[in-house]
């Protein structure tokens, strides 16, 4: 395993879409591309195989669900026209949580194999597609089945909120003013987590497949540093208000924490980005009514941090699965 | 390829439910059982799979949807457990056209899994389920990567509407006044649409796979034979008194035609089913406005006929794919 890359990312007050986390997760895809494709091609002329699986793990459902997995095929099929071979068939594999919307990245693969069609020409693919649901903190595939594992900005996802949170009041992910012991119960599990996703892909891969990961991240030694949780932090903020005006429970706010190591994102829209991330989880510890409110209160936190220029860092790791 | 039975299976005016569709694809799921269970564990008795793919074409969505594969993991199992082996782990691959609600069947599963534990115990499966949307009629999985497709009257649906149906005036489909143009247009459809399906499947199975196939039949040897078409030409009844107001236009109705080969059903709420089955095509070539009146006498031809008993005939079909 080697880490090939720290990207650091600058983000202005551009992007003012609702898109914006689209085109955040495709500006991270399009910028750690080179790795990904040097790992596929790697791999596709060291073992020519007739048939290739690409796993996309935490695919999501939206205009970039196929995107990576394009660019996938499409560096294969560069290699394998200038060596004079023919077309492997592609098993390109899915994954996300039940919840996920399957049935519109379903529908939209007409559409997609018409793009790559008249992109790619006739000789290229089969592309056969699977939507496969369930965490990857657990097996997904059968034994030796996968060729290459992608995963883009999946992986800060813990598996659930840690135990040991109970002195993080206030607070709804690790912070500056965390104690250690929340720091170290959000490290174990994320230890936990990722010897968990490790081993599972361990048994997925062949011998000789490949594994890229791009990973948020920060540039600074502190695991409770600002850099990773500045848009929980904000939540936070929101939270808190409500508590001191009464309108939730301070033991109710006190007992919520976020399952996610990192999380950034700057600018005007992102509440709305959080709010899709974090609804799910406020609805399910709060109910229903309190969501408008938080949500429209995080809204004037970030905008009057709008000034604030943040900065994205990703690790990109690449992977080899022994022989 | 041996046909193994022919199901003759009379119906009552006994089930009234919605679910008649359900209930009468488990019945044939039930009914046929003693085949696939066959056929599966004399496949795993004859090469003892570390991993064990299976499909379920045409799956549909609902409450029968796992129940074939429940049945053939079940089947394995007690072998395993006999022979005293570990189990092998499964792959379910469950297909349908990708209109069909994939994200119910994904949210399913956890109760699936759970149920499987409760009655096979701890030391079987895994179980990785896939959902793999696309036309049967066509490749929709890796090569050699099946050892057991298994499919119940899925393949009596043709991949389109057939050429050559302009002499069917005043039907929806083969039915005993069709002109022996339009049986054989039927025919030469089926027969392209099945050598391809076959086609396909070989291309995926491994040597030694098996492929069990439900398909809606009829006892009689004439193709155009009312025992097929049953519920179809009430359907065209129904249409044919709408051209007789004036609601539809007649050569608007001469020109819609069903892409089926069989469909066949009795009882009470019959008009119900085939409104699953039937609304999309009638939609997009009546358009909206004509549907709920059609089916609303559609019910009332069918209540009316309530009184004839039917019968639905199965041909099962056990296949081998070979070395």
């Amino acid at each position: 395993m080697e880490v090939c890359q720290v990207l650091h990312m600058n983000r202005g007050r551009g992007e003012k879409s609702y898109a914006q986390n689209s085109s955040l997760q495709r500006k991270v895809i399009s910028m750690t591309k080179p790795i990904a494709k040097e790992a596929i091609t790697n791999l596709y002329r060291n073992t020519f195989p007739a048939s290739l699986a690409i796993a996309d793990l935490g695919c999501s459902s939206g205009p970039n669900t196929l995107y990576a997995v394009s660019e996938l095929v499409k560096a294969v099929d560069e290699v394998r026209r200038k060596l004079g071979h023919q077309s492997p068939e592609y098993q390109v594999l899915l994954n996300d949580l039940p919840g996920n919307d399957f049935n519109a990245i379903f529908k939209s693969l007409a559409g997609f194999h018409e793009d790559m069609r008249k992109q790619m020409g006739d000789g290229s693919g089969p592309c056969f597609f699977a939507g496969v649901p369930g965490s990857f903190y657990g097996r997904l595939f059968r034994r030796k089945s996968l060729n290459f594992v992608y995963s883009s900005c999946g992986v800060m996802w813990l598996s659930q909120v840690p135990e040991g949170l109970e002195d993080n009041k206030g607070s709804i992910c690790m912070v500056g003013k965390s104690p250690p012991s929340v720091v170290k119960a959000y490290y174990r599990q994320f230890q936990m987590d990722f010897s968990l996703f490790l081993k599972c892909r361990s048994e997925e891969l062949v011998a000789g497949g490949r594994m890229v990961l791009n990973i948020y991240s920060r540039k600074s030694e502190d695991p409770s540093s600002k850099e990773c949780s500045y848009m929980w932090d904000l939540l936070s903020v929101a939270l808190n208000e409500m508590v001191v005006e009464g309108i939730i429970e301070e033991e109710k706010s006190d007992s919520f924490n976020i399952p996610s190591e990192a999380f950034k994102d700057g600018g005007y829209n992102a509440a709305k980005i959080l709010r899709a991330a974090a609804e799910p989880m406020l609805v399910s510890h709060f109910g229903e009514s309190i969501i408008d409110e938080v949500f429209s209160r995080l809204g004037d936190i970030v905008n009057r941090k709008s000034e604030e220029k943040t900065e994205i860092v990703i690790v990109t790791v690449s992977m080899t699965r022994k022989g």
